[in-house]
């Protein structure tokens, strides 16, 4: 049983609470928050588990084996070093990090320790996503040519972030799961629309090894809400459209291919035009498992502490995703300049 | 009655054809077509129209009022120049030349002869689009935030051209006529995956006077259709997805605001968060015209060739597409790298 | 604070139990359940509560002032009657009992003890039935048609009642709180396809006073979830689809009208069709209150007890669903043979 | 080549008149209509044709080898007789006749002479109906449980046939082709709103051979276009959605089987729960064939005519739909009284 402790008890502190609670094979030990408010919800919904103010207290408790961080991301890396000096394993809340080079440290100091460092990228343990990446590591989509994903919606304006460390990680961790080409440059742009807020819309590029591309469109100030991606391959197309209730995978036998022909006597573009095949086929819409990812993810990290267990969702996933969000963030700052992502490949 | 011949009968030849013969006040004197089976198709559907191999046999008829072209594009400039030398009022299919220079050389040379030119951007005769016109018009719509446009399917691969040439110049031809700020600068991603082949997908960011962006996403390698704008603004917010039989334009009174406050004594970023009023208010589909867009295109043509009138979508309207067009295709070639469009303010 | 003690834990109840501890004028006094993994999760969520193996327990606990009855329907009778007699308000699960006899007399109790009697037909207090309502009652629906629902899904086949007791229960609820017009005569058809089972599928027509009619689809054997009631009038047609996460209620601003002409020559079939209006007008989409229906209920439920105010799904409602329900059990017994509703009409 | 004559250019006769000159071996002859406008129409798309007034003067031009009557259905039966007994082959617009006593006399003249006598039930001939046979046919949708079709939309009043002569008809014909069981009983209710129209809204229930059993609910007033048929079967489930652009047919592997298990001490009813196992499979969308429906029929026809093959969708089958519409209409006279259907077997 590994006894676990969550800091930060807000918007999503009670989630992990719960599936902690839940969870076969851990123990929610204690929670942590500086809010009265939320540490009497936490006490009544939890009689069992202690409840403290100072998140130091909850880290240095014997009783805890792991630590989850909860809190807003520009605390993410003190109290994760902290507890890590303390031997805790560590569940980090998405983004790791407010910065690379913080998410390079925490993953030295886990390694150093043989401790688990895991980020919390949700979406990545849904049936769906799952779904996605066994398509794609199975050959069912042949080479993968683009990853093409929108995720907007009226949501909440961040005061300290821009929509891209808001909504763009979602993407990025998915995308950084599924798809194991890594980016090499990244253009971005982006506009703020509401003044004193940070930009609440952008749309990002990356070029990928191998020539595939990546797009992200992200928006806090859209009348619906839309959660659609497409995958682009030689052999099929995926729509994942996590809005729909049923259905959310749909797998299509459509797509483009050059015909082989030798000699031929007609005009180019003729010829182009020949030699290209459209496929139409059918559509497959795979049964996905319901269980619900977050206590999929919990049992994870619960199974990599066990057995010393590398976590799909580790420190260097939670790190190239943030320096993917670096990067993207600098290259808005210029209008869709062009940034090279070298250093991130090192890193990583 | 304005006699009007048609050049190319080929793929959109015959709608403009049929239209021209059903609009009251034109007649379909002549077509032309250098391929012998599109002559044959068309004697036999339009007995007494006169059937010509060569396109200049046409231009020079003098029953011949006006002029529609309807060739491929490279061909649009040589034949609309001659066209108008010959006194003739010209249409020219979308895009309106393969380059800005031509363009401009086409505008002033209607413009010396005192004849109509127009360029068949067909979406701003629609219901739709004359809608949402007149919603940004009438104020409904406040302070144009943004413009965000998909535009997506397994389209047929051109061979000269790539997808920004033939997918988005629809959006830039709706985005010109429904949105009165002109683009400052253009940033623009996009990718080729079938070797041989032009870019078949492209991203493409405007920067507008005033702090408006508008984005494109077109695609020809994609599994479903998707054609949808969203139009983000002040007071109310725009959804017209043109693949929806009725419900085509629906207008969301939703938005983020700020509220003004004085003094204050709590934390900043609370104080930013307390000051975002949230509107989530009703949704309205206004009815809209179903006239077919071709046909009102045609009559409008006709009018201003009668009152020497200046069309909706006239030359200089068709020039800052290609001006986009180029300054898209500039900055795709550089990863995304913003070019600077100041040039094309100056010449429309 | 009213004091509530609610009998089953098992599907509904649990809700029913936060609701009532949410609620600010009400307490969560026990709970009664024969199962001891019901009674050992009610507990651990509820510290404070009474728990009980009994329900005759709770029934005669004295800091019990009002009783929720969540058991299966078959109990609903004596446990409700038992509750009346100890002089505690009801609120009873929909169906209200097995029978409209039944029904009669928990109301006769309650009446004649001036205590509150209500069923808990939890879609009457969500923002859309509300909305709906006040539409019909403003008269923008104009004269109510006709009322026609679908409500399928692949369920969870029942192995006591067949499924017009299960689901149409919902619809005939809404219906009763929604149209003034009471049912007259009903025609009900439905088959069984899984031997052992009780009928899965129904179709359940019901003739109103004035002419109006209604119409319900029922089928636990559905492949995929539809939840969509159209309701047409002489002003306006309203879709509502609960199936959808936003835009549940919509308002068509169409129809068919007769035109007034007195005198004309023209041939009898063409007089009708030119005397046809048909309206094709706008669409209004209205925003709902997003309040929790079951919460919205609990707190009118405990208004109805401290004011001795008559419930907007009081025990004569219940009445008239039951009755409802077993004149469509009846008919479709006899394959569609219409089955007059008189009594019902006496009863309430 | 097979010289067809069409009777009627009104609504649909157009529609014919091109598939006919359209089909490789058809030619299409002449063309009848009483009204000037319509032969003249007529007359300038298809120069070739002989336009005449009468059609008493088609029915006996010896060019003509077959006939077409699109005319309003109350003349279907004078017009179809007497191009049979002109020896003319006979393709009738649905529904065939304006009783079954019609319909009888029509396939006994059409026998006695070796002529081939079909009706047009379009939707037969399409990608998705021809579909939906095959997945019964071989075995894939196992026994079939019911059929469950809604064809509602703002239609055009009829002035002499209600609703389900214009609208139930397109179903009872699918229904006709895809399943094998023959109705036995029907209950059908209607009401019609608007004074002086006949029934613009029907529900119509029935019982077919095996215990199977069908429904169909069509109306002319309803605020939006429903299109949507599902059908349940053993093995797997279909929905097919007409107007969906692409993915027209859906087959789900979804259901609910019994679990054989011997011996049990447990309650009655929770055996029943225990038996039942759900299925929640994969969903499959088959590419289907886009070519006309109206182009395959017309061949169709004269593939029948070159061969002597009994058609798809000959007379006998028009007949039983004609019977179903006497057997409907004569139930909705009576609120829903079941009607029996012995003699339509007879016939059949």
């Amino acid at each position: 049983m590994i006894g676990i402790g969550v800091i930060g008890y807000g918007y999503w502190g009670p989630n992990l609470a719960r599936c902690i609670s839940e969870a076969e094979r851990s123990e929610l030990a204690s929670i942590a928050d500086f809010s009265p408010a939320a540490r009497k919800r936490a006490a009544s919904r939890y009689p069992a588990a202690r409840i403290e103010e100072n998140w130091q207290t909850l880290v240095s408790d014997p009783r805890v084996d792991a630590v989850v961080v909860a809190t807003p991301t520009r605390w993410h890396f003190e109290i994760a070093l902290a507890a890590l000096r303390s031997g805790k394993h560590v569940l980090i809340e998405k983004p790791m990090a407010s910065s690379s080079r913080e998410a390079a440290i925490l993953i030295e100091e886990a390694d150093r320790r043989g401790l688990t460092l895991m980020v919390d990228h949700t979406f990545v343990y849904t049936g769906a996503v799952q779904k996605i990446r066994s398509l794609i590591t199975d050959g069912a989509v042949g080479d993968v040519y683009y990853y093409d994903s929108t995720r907007i919606n009226l949501g909440l304006f961040q005061s300290d972030v821009n929509v891209i460390w808001d909504l763009a990680v979602h993407d990025l961790a998915i995308m950084d799961f599924v798809i194991d080409a890594r980016p090499l440059a990244v253009s971005a742009t982006g506009a703020g629309h509401i003044p004193g807020s940070p930009e609440n819309m952008a749309h990002i590029t990356l070029y990928l090894e191998g020539g595939a591309t990546a797009h992200l469109n992200v928006n806090w100030l859209a009348p619906v809400k839309i959660r659609r991606t497409l995958i682009g391959g030689s052999q099929r197309m995926i729509v994942y459209d996590d809005v729909e209730p049923s259905e959310k995978v749909k797998v299509y036998d459509r797509g483009v291919s050059i015909a082989e022909e030798s000699g031929s006597t007609t005009k180019p573009d003729e010829i182009h035009r020949m030699l290209l095949n459209y496929r139409m086929g059918d559509v497959w819409v795979p049964q996905l498992s319901v269980k619900e990812a977050l206590l999929t993810e919990i049992e994870h990290f619960v199974t990599c502490i066990e057995n010393s267990k590398k976590p799909l969702t580790g420190g260097t996933s939670g790190h190239r995703v943030v320096t993917l969000l670096e990067g993207a963030t600098q290259s808005l700052k210029r209008r869709g300049y062009p940034v090279e992502l070298a250093e991130m490949k090192a890193a990583s």
